[in-house]
């Protein structure tokens, strides 16, 4: 990863990494480059509000961040950067990302979050949201993302044919 | 509103409007070209997959859905266009909003949709969430929403101030 | 499966075909003739508008369609057909399939979603539920749902008798 | 209402008529001949097996049940006829219609219950699923859904053409 | 089990018999004459009718009943009874028997069901309460019942002392 | 109220009183000897713990207890008694119930508590199941059930004949 | 309040003023110094921080933090101190203060936050609880708050008199 | 352990020790003598009356209890002491501790209990509360609690670190 990154992919603990290598796996589908780190709101505050205070400047463009429990992680960011922030909600607790999810979307009015899915499919959606936003000023990055558009939709023709000539 | 809009509003019914335009007012704050418009994933499908499919090619770069109970406009959306969608769950029946935040944040793997809060918070942010993704590739647009994160913080200290004097 | 299908499954992606088998199987035993296929609302929404626009023409005559997550299948395709829609939720994240149930069943006035029970009693549901309403003009079909309902009663029956027995 | 009702809807409570009215008016758009009465599951459970058992021989097709709290009316009705069965969750007690929602959804095997959103776009669509039931064998019908279709789409669009004038 | 049965456990299904023998263990501990039977409220709704009606004249005089999911069998016996009938929510159902419990607990004014917790610690309890209710008028069995207190009581001694030990 | 009372009625706040008054209206319906009274199981723990332990010994049969919140009154109580205690959740905060609900019913095994539904239904419910028990060993009791169950019955009747003519 | 404050009493908006004022009246009923003040973890990040690592050194001894939606107050000043920090979650949106509650209350270990019930009996008992702590090394304030405990038993019992009286 | 407990760790059972001990082993981690024993609110009534009298005599200065299900203990001591009481949720239900939760945290305005999070996560954070707690009188305890806390920021470098020498 030679580039300098475009996305940050952080996270609360090193027990989110298998989740949140989605997101990473999703970015590098698309040869977006990015960084990925562990930066916890509640054990390294200082940490966070030093990284939330300098992506910008050092050319990041999208953040992602990925907790579970009361996840203020993303909030915490949120509330220092003016980079859009992409929040991951991950199902740590008994109550299956219930908490993670509304600790995160729930923002008061003027600091967004823009939250996705709880777990793997929402880290592998944040890799891809933070794709489209780059790809707003980016328009070989559009062409990727709408090939990847067709290989979905090309995808589930695929498995329909396979069904299909399983049951003949 | 002249300039060819980067921002596109739509909502599933004109009973939305009182919440999406919190939208609208906050991309007008920030003097973001928007339209905003009725659009039903369920009510008008073809007029919904119309506008999803052609928006990238009217220049618009964000789409903001506002939905309520089983909210599929913006998963809809998203379906079709490469565009990042920012989805606003509407609090609509007695379950107070649960039902279209469920509807709108739980996608699966490959058609992200940025969820922002339930209501008017969420329909402030999705217009800041817009600018910011907007901004990404436009430094003076950076600057505003650091001038607006400041009168953010001087809005609390000013709150602040008067609870103090009002106690005196 | 030579005659023409009365019934069209449909899932939003092949994890849910163990599941939605069982509704093959209902209709399977009341001579139901079915078809059974993929077809996602994000994945392929082209594919899935053309097959709810085309499938009354066809000859279905109901529609069982199956997901989970923000599960906008049933809703989507019932935007393009008024053939009845029976949806069945499935349990595919954290949240226990409570995410797909108020996905599919909380649909606004207008584009009605007959939603079963989430798993696979509603997919065994779905296929009576399809049986019943294509009873409602076939007296022979009726008659078999009566001999079901028998069956149902005499199981309980030969539970009991063992139940009684084993405890002597 | 001159004509053999062949759709029934029946109530808990004389407190759901305003809701379940809905369902009737949705009826009476299509022309479609209905009853509407009360009946019980738990006050009045003879009437109500009774009602449930003969109603096919009178020449019902298709009953809408709508019920509040521990909202049993549409399985305990399930459990007696082999017609479809459609079931309106009342949003009757502080939970909000949750309660109403899965005491009804989540019927076990082999009994289904259609179940549509919580109170009246709930009841009005029980009366456009009940005729888009009669409509699988009754082409005029079919006919009168897909003009209804096409109203709800062009009054998506006479909203949309309002909205934009009030903008200008 | 030769004595006339004063309490009868009733299930929905064999499936729930693991749980419900709870409620049997518990009514053996007092001595308590019992019946335990399956008896579907949706399957067999005329065996469950008639074992309802005719309960309290075979010298029955608690009824308890276990059912998972949209669990009716409680209030469709209450319904037919005067007797005393208490209800054991299962979790049967991705929802962790949140479906059962409410199902049974949210019962209309009119027709009460005596709802306990949910799973084996509820089948338990079901028995107590059963034996309680007994007591009312049988000195013998309240003596039982609170001799069972004082062992609950000691058996926490029991256990505080063992940890302490466990720990020096 | 001169006789002795068979059923107590305590709640942990004045502020329950109107809805606990549904029990006591029960009660006086079918001519049970009750009492009612303030029992805080926080606010006044030796209070409530002297009541239960002296409720039997006064001739006490069943006890009602109706709290809010973390509505901790009905176990405690049946923490020092054998008597059934019946407990009715009150919707005193935000969240509707829910919170009492479950603080009642997920009793652990040992001491049962009888919850019936939310609020006013489920104190009337209350009352009618304190009656019930009673009967158990007082047939001039069960049969005053009997006779209330069938006007229960007569009254769907009175007012489906009501909606009928009004369709006139 | 001339003495140095011992309590800290933040909230996130002017609009939880209301609410939080209970903790205010509850510590003055103590005599418990203390100073009320605004503070966002979103909107004034710096101030916030720079709150919560001086607090100590100004003689503050408990923080008590209101906040409503995605409630991270709490969490991010605990975060920066090892002041014992009490979360009063407010029911700021159509969630009731779920969402307050789970977003204050699910901290990773490492940061506890002590967490009270939603809303004004929430605020007063922050201010009780402070008291408590405090208490635990200053014998005086121990006694005033065994005197508000007789207080609290001896209301309940002029109120069980006064209702009582209310029914002779 | 010789030194006389500072803090007290109770809970409803021994099947909750394995969650709890994470609360013990967080006091040995700073030092703080406690004790730890079983005490059920409801098993065991009038042992747990004694303790929750008789603590702050003994020397206890702050009390944890965990429990699970309807869960009262916490709630029980503290109506009976002036102590701070800290409450951890034990997730022991179908319900994943949701139930717990509720019981614990929504206490009536006047008897504070101190929640924390559902599980070991909230054991631990008990543990440390206490310990924050007790350091508002001890300064050397605030010094262990500003190392633990500089060792929270210096693991999240030492796992970033190590996440980042991985990804070489």
């Amino acid at each position: 990863m030679d580039k300098k990154p475009l996305v940050s992919i952080v996270m609360g603990s090193d027990s989110d990494l298998e989740i949140m290598n989605e997101a990473a796996k999703s970015l590098e589908s698309f040869d977006v480059p990015y960084e990925i780190d562990i930066c916890s709101a509640h054990r390294s505050p200082a940490r966070t509000s030093a990284f939330s205070r300098e992506a910008a400047a050092r050319g990041v463009k999208v953040i992602i961040a990925g907790a579970g429990g009361a996840a203020h992680l993303a909030g915490v960011i949120a509330a220092e950067t003016t980079l859009p922030v992409i929040a991951v909600p991950i199902a740590a607790t008994p109550l299956g990302g219930l908490d993670a999810l509304l600790a995160m979307v729930q923002m008061p009015a003027g600091i967004p979050v823009a939250t996705v899915a709880i777990g793997k499919p929402g880290a592998t959606n944040a890799g891809i949201l933070a794709t489209q936003i780059l790809a707003t000023s980016d328009a070989a990055l559009a062409q990727k993302l709408a090939a990847y558009k067709e290989k979905l939709a090309s995808g589930v023709e695929a498995k329909s044919k396979k069904l299909q000539e399983s049951r003949k």
